[in-house]
This record gives C-alpha cells, structure tokens and sequence, in this order.
C-alpha cells in the first residue's frame, strides 16, 4: 500500500482507492479527536475540546456501515461522554491499549486486518502496528507519521474524523 | 450573482454591492459563531466559544434594519442563550434545518429569495440552497464553499458575523 | 508624531523615543487583554482568558510610575477580578466609554494629553479620540488601525500589554 | 556549550550530545507547561490549558533516571493538581523563584551545575541564571531566548516538554 502525507495530499483519494475499507475503525481520544491539550481547574478537574465537524464524520461513517471505537489510556469520565454523545463504544482507562484492542477483536469478530487505528504518539504504537491500516492527525509524533498509511491534512483536534469520512464516503460513492 | 471567495478578496465589496440586501439573515451557530469545537467537561457539560466582535456585528446590523436568526440542529442551551445575550431569535434543536427554516419563513414574512444564510457544513445545505444569498466563513467545508456567493475572510467563531457587518454596512451608508 | 505599524517593527523603538510617555494607560479588557471571545456554558456563564505576560507587564509598568486602567462596557464580573488580581482600577459596565472616561479624568486629574488608550474595534473609538496617545493590537479593527500611534505586534490577548512593558522600560531606561 | 535555536533546528541533536546530561530538570508552569493564558470566570476562578504529549514525556523523562519539579510563583491550586497527576514534586507561591531553587538544592542535593532549568520571562532569570543548563520554549521573551542554551521548536503549551524527552531519549539510547 502506497504511503499518503499531507505534502502529497493530491495523493490522499487516490491512495484511498487502493485502500480496503475498513470495517472497523479505532480513534485514539487525546490528540486524535482533541488537540491533545487538557483544560484542568484548581480541584483537578478536567475539560477536553472536540470538533463538531467530527461528530458529523462519525455519523456519516456510521452510515457508511462501518464500525467505530474510542479508546483511550485516560480514566477521565470524557471520553465516556464523548462516545454516548456518538453513539459509539469506549474503551477507556486501560493501561494497554494493544491489550485491550486484541480482547476487543477477539469479542467482536473484526480482524485485525480489517481494522483502521488512528494514533497520534508512541503509546499508539503497538496497538496501531496490529491493524492493518494505519492513519495518524497531521501533527502526530515521527514515530507515528513514519508507519501511518494515511495522514490527514488536518491536526488532531480540528477535523481528522470529518476528513476521514469525505475520504470514505467519495470512495464508497464514486 | 458573480461569486466572492477570500482568494479575491478585493472582490468582496464590488461583489455586495451588486447583491441584494438581505432582509433577515440566517447563522448557522457551531462552525460560523464558534470555531466548531466544543469543549466538554467528564459530566457531559458543554461550553462553546464565541465572539465579542459578532456580538457588536450583530448589532451593527440590527441598526441597518435587518432581521436576524440563529438556527441550530444542537439541543444545547447555549446557543438559546447566546441568542439571549444578542437579543435575536434562535430556533434550536430541530432534526431537519430547512423544514424548520420554511416553517420560520411561513410564520414571520420573509420570502426565501431575501434571506442571507451563513453556514458552514453538509447539514446546511438544504436550508442554505433555499435561501436567495449564500455565506460562509472561510474554512467552511468544500461542498458549502462550492455554493457560497459570499466567503468571509474569517474562520468561523473568529469575527465571520463582524465582518459581514462591515461589508453590509459600507453597502449601506456609501 | 509618526505611526507606527507592524510590518514596521523595526519603528516600533524610534517612535516610542518620539512618544511623551504616558502617566495614565487605559486598558479596553475584551480584544485588548483578551482575544475577542467569550466562552459560554449552557446557563449562560461566560470565562474570558487572559495572558500571563500582560500580567507581569502591569507590574513592570506600574514600577515605572504609570498608572494603569480597565475599561469596559461589559456587565460581566470578570473583568473586576482580573482588575483586582492585576491590582488596578476597573470601571465596567459603562454604556459610553468616552462619558465614563471624561469622568475619570475630572476626578482623578489626569489630562487627556497624558492618557494611552488601548483599544481594538469601533467602540473604542469616541474614547481613544480624546486620548493624547493611541494603541491597538495587531488585530484590531481598521478604523482603529487608522488612528493608532502605536500598533502592537501581538493580537490581542496574547501580550499586547507585555510588550508595551518592554517598550516603556526601554524607553525609560535607556 | 553551543547555543541552539529553532532556526536551526537540525542543530538541536548535535549540541544535546554536547550538552551534560542534567540530573534534575526544573520547569516554569505558565508559558512552559501551558501557553501563558489563564481561563478566568466571573468568581475569579482559573483554569490552566496543558498538554498531553508533555505528560507522556514526563514519564519518558523519568524512565532515564533524570528527576524533575514544577517551580511556580502563582499561589494557584491548579499547579499543584498538575504535579500530582504527573507524579512530580511541585513548588509554588513563592515570591522569589531563585531562593526557592537554592533552598530545594540544598535539601535536595543536586548541584546547580547539574540542573537544566526552562524558563520563558524575566521572572524565571535569577533562577534560570543559576542552573547548568538553561531551555525554553520558542515563544519565550528574547532576555529568556538570549541565556538559553536550547530553544524549543515548540512554544510554550504546545509539546515543549515532549520535545525534550525525545532528545533526551536520543541521547540515552543513541
């Protein structure tokens, strides 16, 4: 599979084309569906800040027939918000997200290789290498960047999701 | 009516000029009041992030004559107080956007040919194509962007409705 | 005296040597000490932010003897206490800036010769007029752009007042 | 040692190799941590934005043996929770940073020499000035950039600490 970076991005569709659609897709909370920054108050409390462009995304891959899953090494009660917002599940607070993952599919029935993650940094990392399709935020970390097949031209944060599913969506429709 | 876009925005003003003045505009709230974001708290508590300078727009317009609505598909209460807070009506928390724009016409008056609409993603663009004027701000998604007689200069929840005050004003007084 | 822009930063220092340097500065908070926007919550609450560096600044212009400002038109509580951590006077929730101002001047003895009035949009504009020195932001509006002696390198909200500081000391010190 | 800047950033492995591994690493909050903004309601409450690629690197930083501590001179409590959920020792509310710093050493048993200390305004100075190795994020005011002996690529707020661990890391393991 031919690798896609922002720089290229004239290449995203055609990459795409080539690209088995995913039947599940997994988004990494922090730095995927954020932009990685958290808003914390004097008790600790804390506040994330999502894009409502990806909330549309996620209804139109829904739509698309395809599966979807946050999951998420934080305990903060925001990503469980977030996904009932989505109607999507939420794995959340898990100290290993490949570990996790492999318990997810193996309930689920998905195949790895059927399987997009988005990540955005190192704890993405051996989770996101089970899956047969690799996708990462404009302003990932190298690690990530360097093994994602398809990198969006937007940061985390500001639209991965809704890119994502334009992407998807003229793929499935044309 | 020839098309303004913010690569030619010099082109703006000549472009107002030869349309016609809206009689009531119509906003979009998430993506053209706000920056499309959303920051959420672990209780499912939101906050939306708007802008002093529409504020003093809305009101630039409001002395100019023109009738102004907020129209949001969101149920949250902040947009109905932020419509509050402008002192202008806001319908929110409606599955279908152009269903409950022609409702809104029907009741107060307006023909669809004088209403401006500013809007900003796909769930827009059944009321928008309704309307006689068509706005958005400027990181509007493409398909919105393809049908816009109007582009601000401005993201959306950076100053999008203050800029529209500006140019509707000049139109006016010279 | 000479105008001083941005794209001519390199001004910035000779026209400052030009500028009588100011007893009072008067500070517009919304634009100025802030970026424009408000964040608002679904009862209607609103948190405004504000910059570290501007609060440092304060202090380094208050060592030099000036005195310093807050005015705004705003009703919101939050200005008041920014004043009061800052440890300077507010006058808010004023309609007319330009009356509030007069009678600020009246009573504390300031001449409008040794007033720099700080603002960033057309509300500013009746008070910034009587004002013996004017400043704005990078991103104010143009009317105020137009008339402002100086133009701060920095948007507003993100060290207008800090690098005001830094002038002022310059100027003072060497 | 040689300087290292953002403008030249393929610099930045080259002087780390150069640079003493430090024992311990100091940060400033405000303007290191986060992007010098504070979040402020009408109650005089404050929230602080912070960043999650900087708590993974904490972690990272730790895994090398290196220590680390949070110096701040804002009373507030949201330093303190931040230093709690990263598991690293925190000072704050103290009026003068460099006393604090050599009352810590001398309890602590770090020499200065083997302390790396990142700063981003004039408060941080005396302290900074007694450190081995000084840093700072790229937005730092210029006194700050002009003792720094390596310069973030990232600005305060944004990954700055991040960073560090991946040069850090480079050192250890490369």
């Amino acid at each position: 599979m031919q690798k896609c970076h922002p720089e290229r991005s004239r290449g995203i569709f055609e990459t795409v084309k080539l690209m088995n659609k995913p039947k599940l897709i997994v988004y990494d909370f922090d730095g995927v569906m954020t932009d990685n920054r958290a808003y914390i108050d004097s008790e600790g409390r804390e506040v994330a800040c999502v894009h409502r462009g990806d909330g549309l995304g996620v209804g139109i891959i829904k739509k698309l027939g395809i599966s979807q899953l946050i999951l998420s090494t934080e305990r903060v009660a925001i990503v469980a918000r977030r996904g009932e917002k989505l109607g999507i599940p939420v794995i959340h607070n898990v100290p290993d997200k490949a570990e996790a993952l492999v318990g997810y599919l193996s309930d689920s029935g998905f195949e790895a290789s059927e399987v997009m993650y988005i990540g955005n940094d190192v704890n993405d990392m051996a989770a996101m290498s089970l899956c047969g399709i690799k996708g990462a935020p404009a302003d990932a970390e190298p690690e990530i960047l360097e093994i994602a097949d398809w990198v969006s031209s937007k940061n985390g944060g500001f639209g991965v999701v809704r890119e994502l599913a334009r992407i998807l969506s003229e793929e499935a429709h044309g």
